[in-house]
């Protein structure tokens, strides 16, 4: 299989093109939780050194990491950005994998202790929308061509 | 690579290991928006017959899709749960991966028509948080586990 979906007007298609290889959201939660060096995403990850450079270097090419000019790799504000993308990974884990102790890890407001939930609001009118209430409509400039 | 990442105390990695095969959002993301039967999953993602089987079966055991009684696959409530990571994934493509129009999607509230945003909010202080701001500690079942 190849890297890209080809055809496809598609933003998720497109972030997947990115991070959807195999390992490669696992090393930006290791990123987000503050590792940086090599060997320390290895350790934690358990994957062999060629894939996990092919990832790491992808990453760099792509702009979601850079080299940290101390021999390690740090999250870009593009890496950053993929958070929202984790943590709701995270909570559908937690809700349907959980562990014997249930959710593993909490979401905490670091200035409050509160637990932080995801949600999704309209802009214009202020609801919390459920994404069953959602449309997804293609802008102008793609209506009429086919969605694949 | 065998599909499970071993040792992990980790949501994130449960959850990858059910939808982070190379398709599966994909698959996910057709699946909400309408699409049920299987010929339309192989014309919309253009992929082996194999791997599209392979997929929905996992898919099916999992209960993220069940068969719909009419020769299609349907989400399950699992499924739909998926939704938001498909929020994520969209906006970070459209952010980071427009096309020459710009983003080729909206995301719509279907009561008013305004446009919605995920964000990230501290139930107890009510406080829209930014994920720099937040912490994600071990559960205490958890503590001085090793976290891989």
């Amino acid at each position: 299989l190849g890297r890209t979906y080809p055809r496809e007007i598609c933003s998720i298609s497109r972030a997947l093109e990115v991070v959807g290889e195999r390992w490669t959201l696992l090393i930006l939660r290791d990123a987000v939780t503050g590792i940086t060096r090599y060997e320390d995403f290895r350790a934690s990850l358990g994957i062999a050194t060629n894939i996990l450079s092919a990832r790491l270097s992808l990453l760099c090419e792509e702009g979601v990491m850079e080299r940290d000019g101390d021999g390690g790799y740090a999250l870009t504000e593009k890496g950053k950005a993929i958070g929202p993308t984790l943590f709701a990974l995270m909570k559908w884990g937690d809700r349907f994998y959980p562990t014997e102790h249930g959710a593993p890890r909490r979401t905490l407001h670091r200035d409050c202790g509160g637990e932080v939930e995801q949600l999704h609001r309209c802009v214009a009118c202020g609801a919390e929308v459920d994404l069953g209430s959602l449309e997804v409509p293609l802008i102008t400039a793609f209506a009429g061509a086919r969605d694949d």
